[in-house]
């Protein structure tokens, strides 16, 4: 039926990958991509600090180049920050190399792939097709300057110029420029969004940002205090699988099995370590380098058979806390009610994780139909795709609102932020978190908690409502009962404050009910 | 404040970003990666027959080894086809390669993206370190067996053992089998779902299913004609950006710029060429290979200003049909009403797209208060993340089904079938399309033309019901009016057949509705 078929084999590099695929990274459009870039490279700035323990100041400038089309234009994007600097020799490779990064390690960071920055130059050429300038310092005696584009078939960088100068007032920090194709118009509110809730979760970071129109918008840094650099550590155990294993394995220097495990992980010590091998069958004093394939198999299965490892060192997670969550909650929503509860570490295939949650409810937010949700993932908001996120399968799936008298439309909004040293994002583009199911239940937990005190407060405000609601008829009656009573009797009315005011009832509030009866009599 | 902080930097391979980052191609746990290893290895033996229009007959079966805990079992997976085959040469590469692959040309197919069918096993060796075993031949003499693995750090095959054999009856196909970690108790029902539906956007094809238990699930072909495979064709110059055409240019062999790119482009005659180059400000006579920088982007900008080319050639797009998707939905849902609807072919960033809609109501469809949603995308359906798709924006924000007389709680299934070169996907796992502006249009005009179709309908029962309900007052009443008249005048009950036929009421109605008063009476 068929003949020979010719099939065009190809390999291409992961640039190339992303080129042709920029949707999966997030780059949709004219608009998203510039929301994208303009994120990207803020959390580059504020990881870049964070690692050195310096509070950030990252300013963005956005200006408009030319028009093209509708509301799109080709624009010049700049991003200045106050981080450690990227040394002179990684500048190329960091910024026009896709899988080129520093984030690959076991800790927290707001960069996960590698990927973002080189994304938003590559996607700056692609749609421009000119070079980009990086200009970065790590403080000592000399700025490095490149003017670069991305080789995209080949994956590396394509050098412009470069120029090394004298850094005579000790500047450090990176400053990176390039031009891109994008549509502010229609990204502003969520550019902004993006701004207002980073400053949010990072109270001590200084943030600016000034648009095409001049306008600047400023979020100065309201904690002093830099928080806990996150602690790269060593990796647990559980959620090691055998790749990762050989490769430990094969750069391993320790001379025994028992050595090479309590060196290399956390939470595992000698005894531990003797049982895990005696479970996989291999003997405790055997070279690292010598396993078989199939003893490495056999160690992995032990593992996980053995269940009784303590959780993962939560050291390597940095939470925002409680205290700052709510200065930054109270100051976004301005509430009546607000409860923010932060869970103890957890894990999931061996990487820890903590999980905050605020509930608010009344005050600015509007009432609506559906919940407010705001989403933060290591101290970065996540405004696209939410319906995809597992908070919203939460809030929306989980949860039954009306068991803690939650009104079908009510001004609620919920705030969550998870935090670990890997996020299970479902996308490149770091917009919706995976339902893995350690993370639902740990959410789960936390917005009942919250819940369960929202319910005593809307109990309480019902029952204060109730209770208003008979006084108010107390104090607009009995005064005229007795008043009614006095003049059938011809006597003069009795003095009431004896039986109102062990009720609560004064005589301002009798005064109050009376004209409201007044006013409703006019009207009707 | 600040001291010098080290930062490691490290280049990671593809394939070693896809095992870090798994969640990204879909596979984040044992479930959902056993349903994504079945349809990237059924979607890529799809493609291996359409490609040769053959006829295709799959088979997949999986057998479990042992139990890892809980749900959690090691299990062998087989998935053999009779599609064209893999030559020699490329069978290492294309089965433990990340990005090499023959899907990378503008032409419609299932997998996009080179990586799924590699994907699959890398999970598979990561999760139990099993090499993998690829069988498959052209139709040759020969029959070619790999047993590989794949390195990860180096992105490329490591090859275990090489069998070449004798291929006595001619045969031609692909046979796949490896081990993977997974869980089939809880993606059993995705699975099942997943074949149905491929059955049902692939009538031509022959599936069948052996799970563990040894149920073979067979799904026989109900068409014997293969579907026009589609075309590869040329890139409509809208939609080519700097890079593209940069590349494009590099390979040209035509001697002047007129005629790369009539012979380059679709849709583009002499006198296109010419307005093109006139507004780039290009000589018509250049050599392409030395355009320089600005011209380059020059000319991508004046195409872009053009606006006056044709829409892109459909014939690179293969939908479904609407013969064959009516009889594909009646077999699935069997329902009272269907309308199929299929768009003309449209375009965005110069690819083209055809949407096809099928809109069914009642019969076998449980009603619900959310509309059933079945979406597929180049023939394959996708089961994941339904709520990040553009469908699910479109059926649920942008339509107001009150208008169309569609009930609260309603037996209404949309069945949508987007088919392109490209489809953008939000992504790798290939589970939900990005809303790109034109295809939410014409997803929108399609179900509403369908939805037009279903008021109709909907206001034909409301009025047989409303017609109904009257006569049957009629029917009840008139003859015992009579009886009474009658008796009341002393005279016997006149006949009424000549009143209740003209009104469609006959003896047998009138019968039924008597028997039911005497049952309403009964049981008051």
């Amino acid at each position: 039926m068929a003949g020979m078929v010719e099939v065009k084999f190809e390999q291409i590099s992961p640039a190339d990958f992303f080129y042709r695929n920029r949707d999966i990274a997030g780059f949709s459009n004219p608009s998203r991509s510039l929301y994208m870039s303009i994120r990207e490279l803020v959390e580059n700035s504020l990881d870049a600090c964070e690692i050195g323990r310096i509070l950030p100041q990252v300013v963005v400038q956005l200006s408009e180049v030319k028009k093209v089309s509708g509301d799109v234009c080709v624009y010049k994007l700049k991003v200045e920050d106050n981080g450690i600097g990227v040394e002179d020799k990684h500048i190329p490779k960091a910024f026009a190399t896709v899988f080129y990064g520093s984030k690959y390690g076991y800790r927290q960071s707001r960069g996960t792939f590698g990927l973002g920055g080189t994304m938003a130059l590559l996607y700056g050429q692609i749609t421009t097709n000119k070079p980009s300038t990086v200009i970065s310092s790590t403080g000592g005696k000399k700025i490095h300057k490149y003017v670069l584009m991305i080789d995209i078939v080949e994956n590396k960088p394509k050098i412009f110029e470069r120029e090394v100068l004298e850094n005579r007032d000790g500047w450090r920090g990176t400053i990176i420029e390039f031009y891109l194709e994008a549509d502010y118009t229609n990204s502003k509110a969520k550019i902004i969004d993006y701004f207002k809730h980073t400053a949010m979760a990072n109270p001590h970071a200084t943030l600016m940002f000034i648009d095409p129109r001049g306008r600047l918008y400023y979020f100065p840094r309201v904690a002093k205090k830099t928080p806990e650099p996150p602690i790269e550590s060593l990796p647990h155990p559980v959620g090691v699988d055998v790749e990762t294993m050989s490769r430990m394995l094969a750069a391993s220097r320790e001379r025994n099995m028992v050595a090479f495990l309590t060196n290399n992980f956390q939470k595992v010590g000698e005894k531990t370590a003797r049982d895990v091998l005696e479970i996989a069958g291999i003997p405790a004093d055997i070279s690292p380098k010598k396993l078989t394939h199939q003893q490495v198999t056999a160690l992995v299965d032990a593992i996980k058979k053995y269940g009784r490892f303590r959780a993962p060192d939560p050291s390597s997670v940095s939470p925002i806390g409680k205290d700052l969550l709510e200065i930054g909650i109270k100051h976004m929503l301005k509430p009546d009610f607000l409860k923010v509860v932060q869970r103890p570490p957890s894990s999931y295939s061996g990487f820890p994780f903590v999980v905050e949650v605020g509930l608010a409810y009344g005050g600015a937010i509007p009432p609506s139909e559906s919940i407010h949700i705001y989403r933060f993932a290591n101290k970065i908001p996540l405004l696209y795709d939410e319906r995809a996120d597992v908070v919203w399968k939460v809030v929306n799936e989980r949860i039954d609102w009306s068991t803690y008298k939650v009104p079908k439309i009510a001004p609620l909004a919920i705030v969550t932020h998870i935090c670990s040293p890997k996020i299970p994002y479902k996308t490149v583009g770091k917009e919706a978190v995976a339902d893995r199911p350690e993370i639902e239940r740990e959410l789960l937990a936390a917005i009942r908690e919250a819940a369960r005190a929202l319910k005593l407060y809307l109990g309480r405000i019902e029952k204060k409502e109730t209770v208003i609601r008979r006084l108010n008829v107390y104090a607009r009656y009995l005064p005229l009962i007795a008043k009614f009573a006095a003049k059938l009797a011809d006597k003069k009315p009795p003095k009431l404050d004896h039986l109102l005011q062990p009720m609560g009832i004064d005589d301002e509030m009798v005064e109050k009910v009376r004209k409201k009866a007044l006013q409703e009599l006019e009207v009707s």
